[in-house]
């Protein structure tokens, strides 16, 4: 299992090539929904997620031998970008298989990192059978991007910098939002979280079509939602949560809400006009969240994670000219 | 004239409203020019610019009598909504006179946060004069947006936030850009900078169809440039220093450097991309400045300010398309 130690000594091993991103306030959005919110600036990191903290904790802990022949990791964009930046700074080949319909800037971003993309049919392949199988030929090691102790507690060293950042801010946190894909910031900031703020509410927030989590959670074991549905959050799209994560998440959330695409659409606007953040999909579920009143905010204080900021000019542009 | 003490003060007096902006650093930044760069990132600011420190200062120490009279203001649009802004959060009536070709944003930002707005052709009519006859008028105090000690006190709270954060991040800053219209945000900045840290460099940075400031550092005397000229940085046309605001600039600042309207373009581009921050033509000045090696930057450890972040999508997404 991952505990608040591991994520520790994953903060001391990221330290030197993440960014402690901000925790950022607005007195617009505090007015408008009644509440304390504080956002968790993950867009803002290197890479432009918080994905790095996972990658670079388990890239820099693999041994010489594994090192020497490279990696392979799966992901529809983030993850990519770290771990080909990662094995960049660490001196280690990377090759990531992404899905042809990832957003361009993650593709081509993950390229100009250092990765070597090896690009499938989001609706007709399965990522994880093509990474494995190349993997199993060359010998090498899958770099999961969310169910592995190392990822979940890199990731979780972006709770550790709310509670830091809470503290030095002087707030207690009543409800945490954490954007959910497969669950490893969920459960890597849950850990950190719960550990100083016991009594703070997790929820994973996850998109309409991929509320895996959600619905795991109602029937207490892993649930499968349709893996070919379609969401804007392009990062939010797995059928099933992690073993690990889930054992995690099953001990620690207190809940778990969805987002339409329109109530996405609406925060990345929201950010983009009074927040003055660029905001992608994925990382805007628990932004959407916030304003929709999904979650109740009034008189509470509240972080929502803003987990990623890589988003198509073009896409961005079509969400900001329709309102 | 206006001194750090006035800051601190000043600091006392803005902190309930306002937000304590981050100090943002990128590594991709950081590589690309070789050096440390942090960004003053004013665009988070309440009302989106720095504007709401100096006007939040001079009219909470309006007497009873002024305030009950109401005040006026002229400006391109984030002046403007900072008083309006601070108006509203101290129960004073404000008019403001705006170019009716400011930024849309900015205009209806100005009336929702309670201000009411007179608009004028910029190319035509002068401004300072139309809110200084309706000020006449009415008996009302015209509030400055640059050349008051009590705006440039306020402004400077900015600059003592970089001191702060430069002393809790352990580095000392060598050079400090500064966006520099009627040179407020400058003179207030290089006065709690420099009482910190004498050795920093401070620059002025302008567009370079208003190098005013430059130009007067020159020559010595506050030179005027044509005021009908045009840049994309609606919030930098000015055409000739403040004279309180040069006196202290004279003084204190190492220099002062131009951008063209592309090099501008250019660094809102790189803030969408690789900062994941919105920044308004204005705001970008200086990280223009240093994208394009304007200033030396290899080796040293620079602060730049981004001083706002409200333009509109329209505009925002055809300077994204355009490459």
């Amino acid at each position: 299992m991952v505990d608040i130690a591991d994520i520790r000594a994953a903060a001391e091993r990221v330290l030197p090539v993440v960014v402690r991103t901000p925790l950022i306030s607005s007195p617009v959005l505090d007015e408008m929904v009644g509440g304390r919110v504080f956002l968790k600036a993950e867009n803002l990191q290197r890479t432009g997620s918080f994905k790095i903290r996972g990658a670079y904790n388990l890239l820099s802990q693999l041994t010489q031998e594994q090192a020497a022949r490279g990696v392979i990791a799966f992901s529809s964009g983030n993850h990519a970008q770290a771990v080909a930046a990662a094995g960049t700074m660490l001196g280690i080949d990377t090759t990531i298989v992404m899905p042809e319909d990832a957003p361009q800037i993650k593709i081509e971003n993950t390229r100009k990192l250092g990765g070597t993309t090896v690009l499938y049919d989001r609706y007709t392949g399965d990522r994880e059978t093509i990474a494995r199988q190349m993997a199993a030929e060359r010998g090498c090691e899958v770099v999961p991007s969310y169910d592995h102790r190392h990822i979940i507690a890199g990731q979780g060293t972006a709770g550790l910098e709310i509670v830091e950042q809470c503290r030095e801010a002087g707030v207690t946190p009543e409800q945490v939002l954490i954007n959910c894909s497969g669950g490893g910031l969920t459960a890597g900031c849950a850990i950190a979280i719960s550990s100083d703020f016991p009594d703070a509410g997790i929820y994973a927030i996850e998109p309409e079509a991929f509320d895996d989590t959600r619905r795991s959670l109602d029937s207490g074991k892993r649930e499968q939602v349709n893996v070919s549905a379609h969401s804007i959050c392009d990062a939010l799209q797995v059928a099933t949560p992690g073993e690990i994560t889930f054992d995690i998440n099953k001990r620690l959330l207190a809940g778990a809400e969805s987002v339409t695409d329109d109530e996405v659409r609406e925060a990345i606007r929201f950010a983009f006009r009074h927040l003055k953040l660029v905001v992608e999909p994925g990382g805007a579920a628990s932004l959407a969240a916030v304003l929709s009143g999904k979650i109740e905010m009034r008189d509470r204080v509240t972080v929502a994670m803003m987990s990623g900021g890589n988003i198509d000019a073009e896409l961005f542009s079509s969400i900001q000219s329709t309102t």
